[in-house]
């Protein structure tokens, strides 16, 4: 039996077998797993059942069941898994990387890489939707807003988008959208980076925009007529600057907009796009501080005009004040991405990169205003220095004059590919545009020796005899060389906010990421109940090896046999991964889960396409779906038909079924979750697929409740045809306060041909089909998911799934008598998760789920998901992680909540002031000379007696969210309002 | 000029030349001074100097002052550091180590890694003097001492000691301090680990102990009148396990103590010594999750029995209350410490090793007490499997049958050098006993094919033909082989406090490490102002290195060609301590200050001996010394005589002329701390140093006060023979809540021939020498001070010292109108640290230092140094990484607090019943429904409005010392009393 719990793993010589003796004493399993063996042997006696086996039986239907054991195994200790990927990421060879192309060599400070890369109080966190215990990275997105407006010279920014390319995307679709659909040609100039056009390129296949890559120089001699906008890149895929006001101008003139892609540490030096005249800006922020990792994941940024910012995409940090009108910062518009705009959707966009964002904020700050600038500064100067010296060099002439970073150069006879090969033997990667032409990136990381290797390996490849030494390079450099005409030259200081003045040493630094941290509620404190998050432990072996060097400074586009460390790391994991899903074909592409609905959907589309049925667009969609959901088949060319749910929130078979008929002919797909959004295992779900494909759709399995599934049940097993996974969610990828995510796809054979693609990495059969800037999306958290699945082995795995239905149904089972349980299936079981119903308590006392939820960071608890899916409601999600002390604070705090409802039912106390209208309680309110509620502050602080010992404090009171959305700032307010505050 | 604040490093392409722009963008420097240029000019205003050079020689004497400039660097960036100590650490080869003798393999789980060892928040706090903001590590200190009483069956131990062969010697002298200093003999198995035995018999010199070195089983045959104590080792330096109940029996006949070295894995599953008559228990924590870090640091445990406790030195943490009688941990008999029983002492141990304490209580409540029998009982099994398969082995037998870890083999022809060379060159390492005998020691981290390995290797050198495999060796283990003798098997479960039966699962032991930290102030929060402390930057880059597997992997005692990267190291780091203290020759082996004081002593000792004057035995030491001054010198054989101080607070030279005189025959030392222990440069330091060496005595100085002097003047260049360094103050280690600390010594040439040896890796010219258990101490937190010097260089370190005066100069001159500032220099400066007078508060008010230093905890800022080194005064120092605003945020706090004190001097507010007498206030007071105070809350807790948005709060009220001492209890309360409390 597998011996999960420490009581029973008690052994002694004379008990235990000597094989079993033997074994590695840092298993994970018990690790990983919440409740002991003795727990889960009280647990069951809670829930009425006599072994864990038959309480599962009650709970998960005997059709859907897998017949084998999961084969995954046997499971690696924590030191032996530690040891296996070391080994692995010997394989990747790390040369030194002058790419470019959109991800450049960064110093991350070790400050910022040991307490906030690498933190459990940064990294563990979850978006943050309860502003009251999110005061401290919500700041810290709001300063990368600032940061990123001022770089760019725009009004308002957004707390960051999943990569540079996907941002393209989003900012086209977003000048699709203000145009109001009716002009339906965009223009991109042939100098954007490769990845970006791909991606946009396949965006615009579902939205069929007519996507026109053009010359830049051509677009002011084109009829725009029916163009919503037009991008360049700034500086481009190759290194030029250029000046661009006269086209912004020929755009606006026209009723187009003009969209920038650009990059955060050139316009430390160059003009800011603002200032000319564009209307969308956008781009990477990897290279403030955060790992290339090969490819990801890394913040992009996203800024545009006060006007527009309703129609930006992604989330925003906004500044608003709280119950108190004390200064308080929240998510802003947050029904926009609650609920997205389903069927007039033109973004699914969700999750965000928040930790990369911290971490390029941070990064801002470590630097300030004049640090920043001299780093721009002498990355130009080393690549004048470059340039300078291939200059002299025979047969070679530097393509332009204007560049930041990146030098273009052309070769007077075809010999790029020997160029690049005498590099890669001096252990530098070169970028290849042609056989006639190479560019070089310098970055943060370069040293004026790079630029010598650089120009003598030139040398070397062509003959020359001549090797230059750093002295004859510098020189060839004037003062006059290293600066930029007046048209491109920033003027104002990059970062003038006084914030970003206001750390001058480590010591500053350190307190202030601490004291942000201290704001916030993250696993390392308190569950985090959210339902259909799976909010699980993101334990420390899986989360080393990400920072590993080997790992981490590899180029995405480095050539493929120096990245075998990663190639074996794809493979295993896809292979656990197919064992898991039950599916035949995996990408690791899409990098949040919201973008694993889009690249599943666009198989099934493209599927359909080549199989000559382009009509079927039709996808049939339950009304308990996530918002996303429709908002993804909309991207894709869908047209979405929804489909009812009974009254115990099962799909009805009778409505899909007729309107399955009734689209017979167009019908493309059906989307479905599993298990349903209401926290039921439903009996009929292969019924329901098999009707869907009776009618020539597929079946989208969305993989949000997969925790529930391993090993148990699988979307393959079942007869889906594609399902997503959310690795931040059910394989330990942490929330990051917001991000990163990753969410492959799987599918069945047919549906293979149709995986995505990357324009510069071949990965796909289908050309122009990808959907991340990278090939592998964030492929450098993918350890993380690897490392579980290995070190819990199939076994462990299946067990976790056991114990995190069996936590739910314990607490549900705690809390039936104090609250009404919505939903369950046919044993009266719940799933993985429980909704319990406020609504009663809002008909009867006007005390809302909201009066609930925010009373429940009094108790130091997380919120749970709060009218999701059903209004009214609050749903909860006790990972199998949660040991069964924490569970049970959770219902004994649910349990006091329910007494305080009562004072109120009672009469005792009146409906608009009491203890829950008013929560949270902050500190600034508790401790207030002026106290002058009807209740008391122990009543207020110390409802039960464990928080006298152990207590987090909300450092806000409830936020005013109408406030905040009226009055939309999404820019750090003056430094004299914080201290006022 | 050395660019140190980002506004002058501000910089444009046109005003920055090349060469400039082209140096690194992460120097170091600015990254560690605190206040930047423009804040320096602002400071200057305030002392009223008009450059930085002209104040400093307004405080530093010219006669002393250094004619050079420091010849260290160029200064090293960040990451140039880092590559820099990479290179190095890779020319470290870690073989898998079978040596033992106290030093193991162990996992250290990575929870414990990241989030205690690698976490700012365990690493910089101090010694947890001011037990209201340390309850975290308090309680963590008190799991450590009651898993080592649970262990050794003893009834208690203290927060740890330095090492395992320090720790002998104190148990050595404890019994000679027990027995009154009349029975001056003491006895040592011979089957002791070498280095303990070298130190212990250093340690017998200054005292004039007869150490017998005997055999353990002749012990009962000896004459014990004058035998204060015996030593034996369980199991012993070769593995054996014995029964010592009738030694023990014995041993107390005569009114002998029993003295037990051992080791805690062992416990787990052999009988612990309290259970057949040990009397004083001591042993490494090392192999409880500590690396082993080529030597260290680690932590030595030490046990007794209950009437021994107010004799055990080494801190101690016990049980307590607070004024509102809620349970609450403090350090227990202060006294002995803080005031060291001077001429009486036999001990001057100061430092622990908290950190490292910690590591290893937490790694017991990772594991719990089935989780480390299992690992004890798999190490075993491995051990006997090995045993089993060698003595298949012709030529090879076992020696005794009662081992735990440790496999005796004797070999029938002289050939233990080649059966060690073949290990070697499969990259393994052997013990070699002698050219017969060699052992192999097995850890956590053995696996049953190390066992295979190892019966191979021997196989192969010995010509034998066969080799085994697992199957062939798991073949020849019965269940009986694995179990041990009645009276030897332990019977009792390892660790029976709930406490380490409370971590189920990563989550829970993440979420505890949280729970403790958030209730300490480190360095991560607020400025830590301790007097002579120097608390400064433990900067992140530091920090890194110390725990690459490359430094943490190697045994102290694995050949020297495989320690090449350590040997590099220290002869890069000897060389720039050479440089700062002005002196020949540096000693790297005292792992503590007081270990420091008491090296260097030792080496005058030694040189006077050598010299035929054996009988220059006076040390003159001035009477405002740190009571480890005359502790350590006592330890060495010295005779104390003190010194006058003027009312200068300066040394009386007069009253040392004629000291120095009176005892010209016989002078041996002055002992001297320079800057005085009183802030002061005095003048007269170069006049002591000639009195002293005219009458034949030699001078050693006090390093404490070293961040006043580097890079101004020195040590050697003053005249002095000897010094310590703080490497844990001046030089950056952190000080770990309380350890460890780093405490080497340089000599002028005379002296080089007496410094510290060691009996396993020579490292010294005088045998039996040795003063530490590893023959450079604590190596592994050696690139910490080598990391630092080699990022400042020369010209930042110096401006450092600049910046550390002017810090605290600065807020000398901002506190004088509120505050008697004591003692200062000829033109009214202090040097880097200040005394406040709190004595009129006093007399006139009833309000101490005391009331004082916790009031400042509510403002959220470690107290200073109370009462010492003048009684009634309060010491700070104010390092220079801490920024300006912190400094303000200081006098802010103290002016406020002398507002405060006014409130009761006009009578507005009672002498014993205000805020000052009732600080700190926690929140479970300030919450209190029953607030009956004469002040409000809001008073107590935000009396300056910066608190508003952030504060740390003490989680206890004051303590009650008293009560604490009276009933000493240095073991976890049963569980109830932590809910109750």
């Amino acid at each position: 039996p597998l011996t999960t719990s420490r009581a029973l793993s008690a052994t002694t010589a004379l008990r235990t077998s000597l094989p079993d003796l033997l074994k590695p004493s840092d298993t994970f399993v018990r690790r990983h797993i919440g409740p002991t063996e003795k727990d889960v042997a009280e647990m069951l006696k809670v829930v009425g059942s006599s072994s864990l086996d038959e309480f599962i039986d009650s709970v998960v239907p005997k059709g859907i069941r897998l017949q084998k054991k999961l084969t995954i195994g046997p499971a690696l200790s924590e030191s032996e898994m530690l040891a296996h990927l070391k080994e692995m990421a010997g394989k990747n060879k790390i040369l030194r990387s002058h790419i470019g192309m959109g991800f450049y060599n960064t110093i991350v400070p070790p400050v910022i890489l040991r307490n906030v890369l690498e933190s459990p109080a940064w990294y563990t966190p979850y978006t943050p939707y309860q502003a009251e215990v999110s005061q401290g990275r919500l700041q810290s997105l709001l300063n990368f807003q600032t940061g990123v407006i001022e770089l760019t010279g725009m009004e308002v920014a957004n707390g960051s988008l999943l990569d540079e390319a996907t941002a393209g995307g989003e900012a086209m679709t977003m000048c699709y959208s203000f145009a109001n659909r009716k002009k339906s040609t965009f223009l991109v100039s042939d100098t954007c980076h490769p990845q970006t056009l791909s991606v946009m390129k396949t965006r615009a296949s579902g939205f069929n925009i007519n996507l026109k890559v053009v010359k830049a120089s051509e677009i002011t001699k084109q009829d725009l007529s029916d163009v919503c906008g037009a991008m360049i890149q700034y500086p481009d895929t190759h290194g030029h600057l250029g000046s661009y006001k006269e086209l912004a101008d020929h755009l606006h003139k026209s009723g187009s907009l003009c969209v920038v892609a650009t990059d955060l540490l050139a316009l430390c030096v160059a003009q800011p796009p603002g200032a000319w005249g564009a209307d969308i800006v956008f781009g990477s922020a990897q290279r403030f501080g955060v790992p290339m990792g090969y490819g990801g994941p890394n913040a992009a940024f996203f800024a545009t005009h006060q006007q527009y910012k309703r129609s930006m995409p992604g989330r925003i940090i906004g500044v608003s004040k709280d119950s108190n009108g004390k200064l308080a910062l929240r998510m802003a518009l947050q029904t926009r991405e609650q609920h997205i705009r389903r069927e007039k959707a033109t973004s699914n966009i969700c999750t965000a990169q928040a930790l990369l964002a911290n971490t390029a904020a941070f990064y801002m700050l470590h630097h300030g205003p004049d640090g920043l600038k001299r780093i721009a500064e002498r990355t130009h100067a080393i690549a004048v220095l470059a340039a300078k010296g291939l200059g002299q060099i025979e047969g070679v002439s530097i393509v332009g004059n204007l560049f930041f970073d990146t030098v273009h150069v052309k070769l007077s006879s075809p010999v790029a590919t020997k160029v690049l090969n005498t590099a890669v033997s001096k252990g530098i990667n070169l970028r290849q545009v042609n056989e006639h032409e190479i560019t070089i990136a310098f970055d943060e990381t370069s040293t004026p020796e790079h630029a010598v290797d650089v120009v003598n390996l030139f040398g070397e490849s062509l003959s020359s005899q001549k090797r230059v030494n750093i002295d004859q390079l510098t020189a060839l450099v004037s003062q006059a060389d290293l600066a930029f005409p007046q048209d491109i030259a920033r003027t104002t200081p990059p970062l003038s906010h006084p914030i970003f003045s206001s750390i001058g040493c480590e010591t500053d630094l350190l307190r202030y990421i601490y004291e942000l941290q201290n704001k916030d509620l993250g696993l390392q404190t308190a569950m985090i109940p959210l339902g259909s998050c799976t909010m699980k432990l993101n334990a420390t072996t899986e989360m080393i090896p990400i920072t590993w060097p080997e790992f981490g400074q590899l180029h995405p586009f480095a050539p493929l046999d120096q990245a075998q460390g990663y190639a074996e790391l794809f493979k295993n994991l896809e292979a656990q991964l197919r064992e898991i899903t039950g599916f035949e074909h995996v990408s690791l592409q899409p990098n949040s889960g919201a973008q694993g609905e889009y690249a599943g959907l666009m198989t099934i589309r493209n599927y359909h396409i080549a199989n000559k049925q382009p009509n079927r667009t039709v996808c049939l969609i339950p009304h308990s779906a996530h918002g996303t959901n429709p908002a993804s088949a909309v991207m894709c060319g869908f047209v979405v038909e929804p489909v009812e749910c009974d009254e115990h929130g099962n799909i009805d078979t009778a409505d899909l079924a007729r309107k399955a008929e009734k689209h017979a002919a167009n019908l493309g797909a059906l989307m479905i979750t599993y298990p349903s959004t209401h926290g039921v295992f439903e009996e009929t779900v292969k019924e329901l697929i098999q009707i869907v494909h009776s009618h020539g759709g597929l079946v989208y399995m969305d993989g949000a409740n997969m925790n529930a599934q391993v090993g148990l049940c699988s979307p393959g097993n079942m007869g889906a045809d594609v399902c997503h996974l959310n690795l931040h969610k059910t394989f330990c990828i942490p929330h990051g306060g917001g991000g990163p995510g990753m969410g492959p796809i799987c599918v069945v054979p047919r549906l293979a041909p149709f995986l995505p693609s990357h324009p510069v990495i071949p990965v796909g059969d289908l050309t122009e089909s990808a959907v991340s800037a990278a090939p592998w999306g964030s492929a450098s958290i993918l350890p993380i998911p690897y490392a579980y699945i290995t070190m819990m082995g199939g076994e462990g795995l299946t067990y976790a799934t056991k114990i995190a239905i069996l936590n739910a149904n314990y607490m549900a089972t705690r809390l039936k008598s104090s609250y009404q349980v919505l939903y369950a299936g046919a044993n009266g079981r719940v799933a993985h998760e429980f909704i319990l119903d406020m609504r009663p308590f809002k008909a009867a006392l006007q005390i809302t789920e909201s009066d609930v939820a925010k009373r429940l960071l009094d108790y130091s608890f997380h919120a749970p998901t709060m009218s999701w899916p059903v209004g009214g409601t609050l749903m909860f999600e006790p990972t199998e992680s949660e040991p069964k002390s924490e569970l049970d604070r959770l219902c004994d705090a649910l349990i006091a909540i329910r007494a305080e409802i009562k004072q109120v039912e009672d009469g005792l106390i009146g409906r608009s002031n009491n203890v829950l209208k008013h929560a949270p309680h902050p500190l600034s309110v508790i401790v207030s000379d002026n106290w002058r509620r009807p209740y008391t502050r122990e009543q207020a602080a110390f409802p039960v007696e464990s928080l006298r010992t152990k207590k987090f404090w909300p450092t806000v009171s409830r936020l005013d969210d109408v406030y905040g959305d009226r009055n939309l700032v999404c820019s750090c307010p003056p430094m004299e309002a914080y201290k006022s505050s």
